[in-house]
């Protein structure tokens, strides 16, 4: 039988030989972490590869991502179908699932997409968070699980951390448990360079349990996880190690960290490791070792497979680990607002969805960053997911835009929730990083953004969102939706929750007329735009846009008609869905590209860039390209042009201009 | 003479008088803080109303900006010459320097924007690392003051506060003094439902020196203000306070926090305060006090103005402050670089313009979120700006992309230093809540970007910029550069330096080739775009590049012209400066934007959403309109369509399409 430091070895060997074929990558990280690596994996981690989807499986994350090498080490050498070997000799080539950074989308095994430091600790709090309410829910029978995650000084400096900590802390997340891996250095040198702190006092401060041990020693890091297990607060391991462990010249410093170690480094650590083999070669005694290591989880799997057979909400639970979202509330939902239209905000028309959306749906579990008031999030029978009552269905997540977000993809990831969660728009500045990282791992959750235009009002061009609608429907994958009355509001939902991955819905803080008050047989909203109202003449004009600016729009377009110029007006609540319709929509609901006989105006609160794309260049974009200011919301309106009068005079002047009549 | 209390009860009076006129506003801050901030203002702050920017005062930061009222309160009645009391009267409507949140652009005596929770906290922290450098350089005699701070729970919440915090303990920033409004409420009600932790423990294990008092005993907090001062380290004044105080019926709950408290408990608190006053008037004692209080600082000020008339660097030290920035370092560079091109990736480039640059201007402050050799941001000259050494102009900031950020907005707006510090470009999204913050205020940094693109190659899609040049260019008054080679980073550094606001250099990490080979009369790069290579032959295609593709342009304008296509290159390292040239100049570039005769066609390693504005909708937009992978650098451009080949073959499909001959 190897010893561990020999297994531990097989990770360091395989980290440096592919960063060193790759000519780039990461080999510090594997090299030091790979001891601890080793006695999680081997003696504590509960998990199989031959279903690396078991839905109660442990939650592994490596929040230190740019140490790639280890988690596919690991998993190639516990037994995952991948990577295999030749996967790893083509570490960071272009189609091999061993990306630079780990990513979910490549390699089952991988929990979440890490890199951006910081967010997979984060992620891991919302797996956390979902383990404990799933097991509220269903019974230690089916959820009993724990989430590990390898941390480095990044994802412990990073602001992230602060709030994703903190929450962790305040939720007594007990099952959550983070290996620190304390090398005392970063890419710019010694962490002396840039902190000062005692790193466990501050965690103890927040509610953490600590507890050190030698790093590089993994029985000693078997007897900090036991006593972390023990301990009811979540874990915060301080392992002592030495960066790029077995590089005799090189460890213990800034070097090891983010290139490769060099032919002759390698070499010299080949001997000091007492590793006399070819490249990527493993002994048969060593693999041998690890995939019995590998093969621990099979019986309790088993078991578990059994005990889910027999259970009661068997089928419940796996109807929800699939994530289906049976969308029977929409239509009675809009039945009534059809016979009852209501004028109210669309944060207001969005908590009215919700509360159909959570009781069809028991998935999802709602919270906000500090705004539940203000982000209308909170349906009425929903109680607080808190360290007294992992039932609920709401969280509190205090003043942390980012770690709110960040853990909702953890959530999601982690499956068997739908999570979602508000703030104002503007602060999507703050969450913007894990909105992205949930986008490219397609996490289905829900951004519930309020207050999204100067329509808010007083509070002034610190929290007047701008920029943000265009600068988020740029970001990949993610659909923006904004909603221009209830009925919009409730089909926006409908799309969001039937999408794969992310959707964020745009909501106004002022109140909007229903726009839309004869019953449809489809989802309007969810084709991205639509006739919303076609003109009975010639059409000379086709006003576009969304959310409350769709008001203006058939005001001026009702201006327009008197003067006998006919005007279409289109409500475009998420340009990403109209795009990702077939051209023949497209070219019906937006004709004559060239303005010269139809003239195409957008509307909308916010930058104008970006709407050339649906106007053309020689189209009128009516919108604001500098900062709002702190006045009612109608002073602001008037003042920024955007007025039923002002858009009308512009779109004269503009026909006038183009020679249009 | 007036007791503390009823100058504390003025500040009340008028917040909630405010609030109640403009229906809207929180009354709870100013409330419960107004004692601490009476014994601040009438006792320690080094301030002199009638000269608002004399360099040597204290800097106050409202961190909890949405108490907004406190400031204005204060400003006023301290007698700075606004806010007048109509101002006041017209607390939050259009026009009055009063807005919802304190705006530095509105009001002399506001040292920056606050609202967006955290970040008046971290530009504090930059506004105290400011003062110690110029301290180190210029000496007690010209520089020699604080940096005072009211923040509330948000701002300790907040991911950026742990960077902030963990900056300021690092660096031993002992006259920064935080007072905490620990009112143990936010807006979703009572701080239990979503923080428990030990505050000040935490903020210990992070280097900083921490007491407690009654908030709401002004004579209190000025002892614990006094034993603040005496500490070496910075300060966290844990300030117990009751939100909304006087408001009898309503104080302590969450009510106070952002409503009017509603005429009923105004005259409630009325009475409660002992203030038998109309709406907005100040009793003449009161008036007077707070006058006494606010000539506090006159004669100190004089006598540094007269320290400052007879200091040997005087001259010098006011010529910093104004923040002129010479450019006479630029001509000689770029002879310098016509004279030897240089093949090399604009990080370096970028490195190369830093030698010249921080040689002539003294004021730079360099640093990078721990990304020091790979965003090339520290010269040779360079020390380390630490606790041992203020003097210094490189500060490792540690993995802190929105900490610095902010902080370096707090140096800007100190003045006397002109701050620019580095991170990955996909890391803008980590900080752009600072960088747009930064922009509102039109603070002076440059935030410099490497690794712009896919052109970084095997980190992978979490690395990868593809929306972020987009989605910063959106950003109101934000210059983003991205310059193609080294002569583009030079004028674009020169341009960033003679920019009032921020600005963002987008820098590659792969060489590029030096295609700006003879010396020009102007700053080209300043136009936003230019004609990079004019076509001989009759125009038929306009290439428009940035950065890294404009080599790309050339090679496909070069495989055209072969083909006897006549064929312009566009180099466009700004987009915002070229939409502010005057029209004439626009339409050389671009002529006929009906993409009949000649085809316009953008070419740029990231999103193709916002190009249409340059190519039109029948141009063509080469670009990424989808996550990035990881692979060598040329395979990715390859893989994504970006070589002259397949850009050759999309342009000459696209004529053919488009009937152009």
């Amino acid at each position: 039988m190897p010893t561990q430091r020999r297994l531990a070895n097989a990770i360091r060997a395989l980290a440096m030989d592919a960063v060193e074929a790759a000519n780039s990558g990461h080999p510090g990280m594997p090299m030091g972490m790979a001891d601890a690596a080793t006695a999680l994996f081997t003696r504590h981690l509960k998990y199989d590869p031959a279903d690396p989807k078991w839905p109660d499986r442990d939650r592994f994350v490596l929040s230190a991502g740019h140490g790639s090498m280890l988690i596919y080490a690991l998993l190639h050498l516990t037994g995952y179908a991948r990577p295999t070997i030749e996967d790893i000799r083509n570490f960071r080539q272009l189609g091999s699932p061993c990306a630079g950074h780990p990513e979910n989308f490549e390699l089952p095994g991988i929990e979440c997409t890490t890199g951006p430091l910081g967010q997979g600790l984060a992620m891991a709090v919302g797996m956390a968070i979902a383990e404990r309410h799933l097991n509220a829910v269903y019974g230690d029978d089916l959820v009993d699980h724990r989430t590990w995650v390898i941390a480095g000084d990044g994802c412990l400096m990073e602001g992230i951390n602060h709030e994703a900590m903190g929450l962790a802390g305040h939720l007594k997340l007990g099952r959550l448990i983070v290996l620190w891996d304390d090398n005392r250095i970063t890419i710019d040198g010694s962490t002396d360079l840039s902190r000062k702190e005692d790193v466990c006092a501050r965690h103890e401060a927040m509610g953490w349990h600590t507890v050190e041990c030698d790093g590089m020693d993994s029985a000693k890091v078997s007897k900090a996880i036991e006593e972390a297990i023990a301990d009811e607060r979540p874990s915060l391991i301080r392992c002592r190690t030495i960066i790029g462990y077995g590089a005799p010249n090189k460890q213990g410093t800034a070097a090891t960290h983010g290139s490769p170690l060099g032919a002759d480094e390698v070499a010299a650590a080949r001997k000091e490791l007492g590793w006399n083999l070819a490249p990527f070669e493993i002994p048969d005694d060593v693999a041998k070792a690890w995939k019995e290591a590998g093969s621990r989880g099979s019986s309790v799997r088993a078991d578990w497979e059994k005990r889910l057979a027999s259970h009661e909400k068997g089928k419940e639970f796996t109807a929800r680990q699939a994530g289906v979202c049976d969308d029977g509330w929409l239509k009675p939902y809009l039945d009534k607002l059809i016979a009852e239209p209501a004028k109210v905000a669309t944060r207001k028309a969005s908590e009215m969805a919700l509360e159909a959306i959570n009781a069809a749906l028991p998935s999802t579990i709602g919270g906000s960053a500090d705004l539940t008031g203000s982000n209308n999030t909170k349906t009425k029978a929903m109680q607080p997911l808190d360290a007294g009552n992992y039932a609920g269905r709401y969280i509190y997540y205090g003043i942390r835009e980012f770690g709110m977000a960040a853990a909702m993809n953890g959530m999601a990831l982690h499956g068997g929730v739908l999570p979602y969660g508000g703030t104002f728009l503007v602060f999507s500045d703050y969450s913007r990083a894990a909105i992205r990282l949930g986008a490219l791992q397609t996490a289905k959750v829900v951004h519930v953004m309020t207050h999204d235009s100067i329509g808010l009002g007083e509070d002034g061009p610190t929290h007047q969102p701008i920029e943000h609608l265009q600068s988020l429907r740029v970001i990949p994958g993610l659909h923006v939706y904004r909603p221009a009355d209830t009925v919009e509001t409730a089909e926006c939902w409908a799309a969001a929750l039937a999408n794969d991955g992310p959707s964020l819905l745009a909501l106004s803080r002022q109140n909007l007329p229903q726009v839309r008050t004869k019953a449809e047989g489809e989802n309007l909203s969810a084709k991205g735009a639509y006739r919303l109202k076609e003109t009975e003449g010639p059409r000379k004009v086709i006003l576009i846009a969304t959310g409350s600016e769709v008001e203006i729009a058939l005001g001026v377009a009702k201006e327009l008609e008197g003067k006998g110029i006919g005007a279409d007006v289109v409500s475009m609540p998420c340009t990403e869905a109209f795009d990702a319709q077939e051209a023949a929509y497209r070219e019906d609901i937006l004709p004559d590209v060239s303005n010269r006989e139809i003239l195409r105006v957008s509307i909308e609160a916010g930058t104008t860039t970006g709407w050339e794309r649906y106007t053309g260049l020689h189209g009128l974009r009516c919108g604001i390209d500098r900062f709002g200011a702190s006045a009612p919301a109608p002073d602001l309106y008037d003042h920024f042009g955007l007025t039923v009068p002002k858009v009308t005079e512009r779109v004269l002047d503009h026909m006038k201009q183009r020679g249009i009549q």
